[in-house]
């Protein structure tokens, strides 16, 4: 394929012309397609329906230490759980705090602590007169959301292949004691599918940070998200780096069953060293009596163990590899070659992430809209939504089925193109005056 | 009987030392008795096994509108949770968002909130010198415990029999635009179990506090808790009292189905104005994606509606009732006209209340756990843990088998008789000299 930018201006107003007739026919088909969202598939749900079955009236609900579920107590979840969890999350047990439904939930609780109590006896966030986080961009937006609800300014990082700008990140950290945090998707990373580097892993670990409550929030959402048995990303465990590096209280990790077992539904946690622990529990204790048992017993009981956990993500990724598949093989098709665009590979995750032209996200994505597809919106992983470049799209693939899939994907290249030439229509044009 | 107090200094030695072998025996017994928390019985939690069953892999977890439990989404809570719940607060579903498994966490989150965004639009209360929150007394330790956390100053206010002390209420609010709350639980109040009057809670509704965001803090925890069929407390829905005054926006409702089916594994819920659930809302859409829809939906399936609720608390009834009535014959039987104590005689909740003669109470628990049998702390039911008087004592009668709570009623009342005695001896000696 010739790319676009080498036609003629009256090639590329012929090519419109071509493109608007067959966005048109889109438009008439009455499309409801929708990938703006990292849910998973009815298909993938049903893959967990054997947990509603594990807990019954014929079971007890009692943990093997005794503790019967159905009551009172255990603040930091049982034993079990923790286990199992610790296992997902790659730490021990003993580092582990089980939340409840949502990874989100224990970040935003996470950041309002510090607003109100400070880090490990550190001034309340509340009492400074500012306070930065780093943002690796593209990046999750509702991350971003929790930091711009507590008034934190956030700078953005270019988020590279693997892993953010790291002479960036330790410039900034090692200036500005304002800066107390980090956001990072350190594995198949929303957006972009990427994970980061054994390098960036330990570089993070290492930094020298002017803020002795600096913390890396490391949401660790898809770690064992894989869509290949043997095309895996591996990262180090960050836990255990920072402490081989002295800086062991430097990482909240998070994590949670979302996207394994039931979103919204599932079991979430916290894991961190023992002194971070001990001050979350400071809060803790006053915060709640103890999360859902019934449901972290229901989690050990349906997996058994870290192996039953992985052999069910073996069947979400037979689920979600074609879909994976079929995006990719769309984009290659429709726009390869043509330098309008470049996307990402990914070998786990949610999310392939798109680059358009300069300052066409946002008319891609509202072309879509206009023929009955819903993408995440343009300048959604950037703070406060301003993609600076506005080229950034997500493509989240799980939720459709794959038949309209494969129509959403034909039709969002569609508009990519269309947009692209009525870009290149302009620029060309105003070369000309 | 004849009261301690007409007893001769010899007759008091004489009975301390009958007492003190009694306690003895006791203490031979070597009993491991636990009366510290309103925790439900083995059996009451039996009574919702069957909720384990109404959800299995035959079953579809879809919600009448549609939406699938199983998938991410719906913040506020599914339509028939919002209605079922609504029914059991006497509210408009409109009125309710269903969070997660626990009414405290509800009630922190809320205090949080006011420190780091304040009350629908008034300044946070982590920018303000003091902030404080008058504190019904004898009262429930966690409330105590969540404004202690947030360095908020508690003002104590007597709780009388029908409710705080309106005279003191009325004035201080008035005049303090510091006072940005007070604690409530209404009805079977923990720990007295006594009700609100009709004309407390008209008088709460009439408030013209100082601060536009002074808010009533509305625990009921007991709404639908009674012991018997007819002899219910009957409380005014204090969200239709407030609007009737004027008020629509002075109150937060709290409940949650801890005590009906699981603790730590049911349904919370707050209610209040369109206005406060929209300040609400800005903060929950950043905190969560949603709360655990798949409980809710268990919940509603099991209950269908609210007589379902009902009679499954009617057999709540019949395994508390016994216990109840087994404290108050012992009580009365051990130290009726002894003048050595007072107790309350509820309709319903999880608590009587305890008042010894002045500065025993303290004693009393000691002496109660060296025998082996734990109660709530003496001063727990008071903001600081400080109890001016050192008299008051929660009983919560729910959690051990009748034949243990025998037992452990007798050895309480032991317990009272001996440390009065000791005390009437001491003053007797003491006014001799």
């Amino acid at each position: 394929m010739q790319p676009y930018a080498e036609l003629s201006l009256e090639e590329l107003q012929e090519l419109r012309t071509q493109l608007s007739a067959k966005y048109r026919e889109f438009q008439l088909k009455d499309l409801k397609l929708n990938m703006s969202r990292g849910k998973p598939s009815a298909e993938q749900l049903d893959l967990s329906m054997g947990m509603m079955d594990v807990l019954n009236s014929d079971e007890d609900l009692i943990c093997e230490d005794g503790t019967d579920c159905r009551n009172y107590g255990v603040l930091t979840g049982i034993r079990e759980a923790k286990i199992l969890i610790g296992d997902m999350m790659e730490v021990a047990p003993e580092n582990v705090i089980i939340y409840g439904n949502s990874s989100l939930n224990v970040m935003f609780d996470t950041v309002s602590r510090s607003m109100t109590h400070g880090v490990m006896g550190c001034t309340p966030w509340c009492k400074l007169d500012k306070v930065k986080f780093l943002c690796p961009v593209p990046g999750y937006d509702r991350h971003f959301g929790i930091t711009e609800y507590f008034g934190i300014e956030m700078i953005n990082v270019p988020l590279l292949g693997d892993g953010p700008d790291m002479d960036m990140v330790e410039k900034l950290v090692a200036e500005d004691d304002s800066i107390k945090g980090i956001w990072c998707v350190p594995k198949y990373s929303n957006p972009t599918g990427n994970s980061y580097s054994d390098q960036t892993v330990r570089r993070l670990a290492r930094l020298k940070p002017a803020a002795p409550d600096f913390r890396i929030y490391w949401d660790n959402a898809y770690g064992i998200h894989h869509l290949y048995d043997h095309d895996q990303d591996h990262l180090i465990e960050i836990l255990a780096e920072c402490k081989r590096a002295g800086n062991p209280d430097m990482v909240y990790k998070f994590s949670s069953t979302s996207k394994i077992t039931f979103p919204g539904s599932g079991i979430a946690a916290i894991a961190a060293s023992s002194n971070n622990l001990e001050d979350i529990e400071k809060q803790l204790k006053y915060q709640t009596i103890g999360h859902d048992k019934v449901n972290q017993l229901r989690h050990v009981r349906f997996f058994k163990d870290i192996h039953g956990m992985v052999e069910h993500m073996r069947r979400h990724a037979d689920i979600l590899r074609p879909k994976f598949e079929a995006v990719e093989e769309t984009l290659e098709e429709e726009l390869g070659g043509l330098g309008i665009g470049t996307w990402t590979k990914p070998n786990g995750g949610y999310f392939i992430s798109f680059d358009s032209m300069e300052g066409c996200a946002k008319h891609i994505v509202a072309r879509c809209k206009k023929a009955g597809l819903v993408m995440t919106g343009a300048g959604a992983t950037f703070p406060y939504g301003k993609d600076p470049h506005d080229s950034n799209i997500r493509i989240a693939p799980s939720y459709p089925p794959l038949d309209d899939l494969k129509i959403a994907m034909k039709l969002f290249a569609l508009c990519v193109k269309l947009v692209s030439v009525e870009k290149l229509i302009v620029d060309k044009k105003a070369a000309e005056v």
